[in-house]
């Protein structure tokens, strides 16, 4: 089965000249929901880790079902002021000013191993503040794994010298 | 295992008065994650249905992996702009004011049965939304299930008529 074929391209948004991956038709597809988490998840192979670390919203939707596929623990990673606990955060660059992401204090110990999922490697600002986040408390990125990969955005050079896997390239 | 047991009680947050219910250390627990997946899925055994919907974004945390285990497809219902393609949306009152929760046009179809998957079930607001905007595009909700129940809020109250089931009661 070609995923592809099942994620829908609707131009000119969220603004002129960008062409929008839309995975919410491949998610309401059985099969495909199943083959998109079994092919992320097929890159996890062979790999040591604690814990699945997954980004607000669309992150969750991968995350979630690899941790429990693979029993790992899941952290949440949220936007700013949404988690009740002790937080880290890291500030980081978006094309029009600056967002700020957060996760529990407690939620990654000093030499755990962890792994980054979410749905889209876009111009990799948000995985690189993930990483950052998950190094100042001591603990390391072993992969970091997209469904779809935009190769123009060049994400993969803001991640350079991590290992990064994804399945659907534009 | 006592997955109450896992979950953090925060005093006084998002304000004074409440006590928050924070699942982040449940998930971070491989076990009581699988364990809390199971359970909530449980409740489903021997009923049929298409699609498993879950609002954003701690819908998606249960929801999906519900979805991948059952091989059912997943819909996301997700805060007003969120969505790239034509929309169904519902307003629904909070305590102060009110919030509009969306789905994409094209994702329910007539006659589809659907199952509502999310946390919490506090006063049942969202809950009874995400009803409406599936009965109005005419499909049919045949249970709702929630990881966690504040029976003093009575959700269920609002929910009367419709299979709902909870794991978790405080």
């Amino acid at each position: 089965m070609e995923l592809k074929d099942k994620i829908r391209s609707i131009p000119d948004y969220p603004e002129k000249g960008v062409m929008f991956r839309d995975i919410t038709t491949l998610l309401k597809d059985a099969e495909g929901l199943v083959d998109a988490v079994d092919q992320m998840q097929k890159k996890l192979e062979g790999l040591e880790f604690d814990l699945v670390l997954g980004p607000e919203s669309r992150g969750f939707i991968f995350g979630m079902p690899i941790a429990y596929n693979l029993k790992k623990g899941f952290i949440p990673i949220r936007k700013k002021g949404k988690l009740p606990a002790e937080v880290v955060s890291k500030e980081y660059s978006l094309e029009y000013g600056t967002a700020t992401i957060e996760m529990h204090m407690d939620a990654v110990k000093p030499g755990q191993k962890v792994v980054i999922v979410d749905d889209l490697l876009a111009t990799g600002g948000t995985a690189k503040a993930i990483v950052d986040m998950v190094e100042s408390v001591g603990a390391e990125v072993v992969s970091l794994n997209f469904l779809i990969e935009l190769g123009f955005l060049k994400g993969r050079d803001v991640l350079e010298g991590y290992k990064v896997e994804t399945v659907i390239h534009y």
